[in-house]
């Protein structure tokens, strides 16, 4: 995305990644794909954010290969945003971002939409991070390794 | 935090955070401050952003209680910034952009940093998306029930 600083090049698989997904309409664009909203006025409608933003985005998710445009119908001039497999991969992402708001961003009776398996209509379990036996872990239990090497980029 | 539309009232859970921590500058400083940096010159120095910017940000994060600002010593005038326990969990969630980063922003061979656990020096297992049974689910195995009322904001 064109923006100042880029980490395009960056080693760091985070800082990669939210050049791409870091922003909160992409994240909502995604989720409202997720939802199966496909038009773009149904995006706008659902968003209501200014039309050139919602644009912008859409191009941006396009290019970087997370939605993909095909037309509405056969020889419409209506295209249909749909996620790729890399977007639908974004899934555990915004069930995490959904968790953490539905934990700390609600009092206690408030009522939000919910997310519920299709089979038994029943909550989804919180996401646990674990290591590779299966044991939970929180952040003190882990750490980053960096790249080492004599012909890097920081 | 200060823009044109806000979802600080919205029923759904995702877009309430994101407003929060939808954007790719607080998401940073989070897996900055996971990494165990707490001064505000570390940051800028692994950042590389301007000084106005991330000391917005850091104001924004701390009035979020995602962060919180201590002195550095006893009478020292510089600030400590340290995750809050709101602030820990967003562990799950920049997990989930790590692993998405890893696997879809990268070529096969490219070196990247990588999260470990400290007891056995692995990388941690894929999130996993479950159900209430614990049963892997994707996107296609879940809906979003929305808030149903009479007196609602849509």
């Amino acid at each position: 995305m064109a923006r100042g600083v880029t980490h395009e090049r960056a080693e760091c698989p985070v800082a990669r990644a939210v050049d791409v997904i870091g922003d909160r309409w992409s994240l909502l664009i995604v989720r409202d794909a997720f939802d199966g909203i496909t038009r773009f006025s149904d995006f706008q409608r659902n968003l209501g954010l200014a039309k050139n933003i919602l644009a912008s985005r859409l191009r941006d998710l396009t290019a970087a290969g997370i939605l993909e445009a095909v037309p509405a119908a056969e020889g419409s001039a209506y295209r249909k945003y749909t996620l790729t497999e890399k977007g639908r991969e974004l899934f555990s992402l915004i069930v995490a971002i959904r968790q953490w708001g539905e934990e700390y961003l609600f009092e206690d009776q408030e009522p939000h939409s919910v997310l519920l398996d299709t089979e038994h209509e029943r909550p989804l379990r919180r996401l646990e991070v674990v290591d590779s036996t299966g044991r939970a872990l929180t952040s003190s239990g882990t750490f980053v390794r960096k790249v080492s090497h004599g012909d890097a980029r920081s």
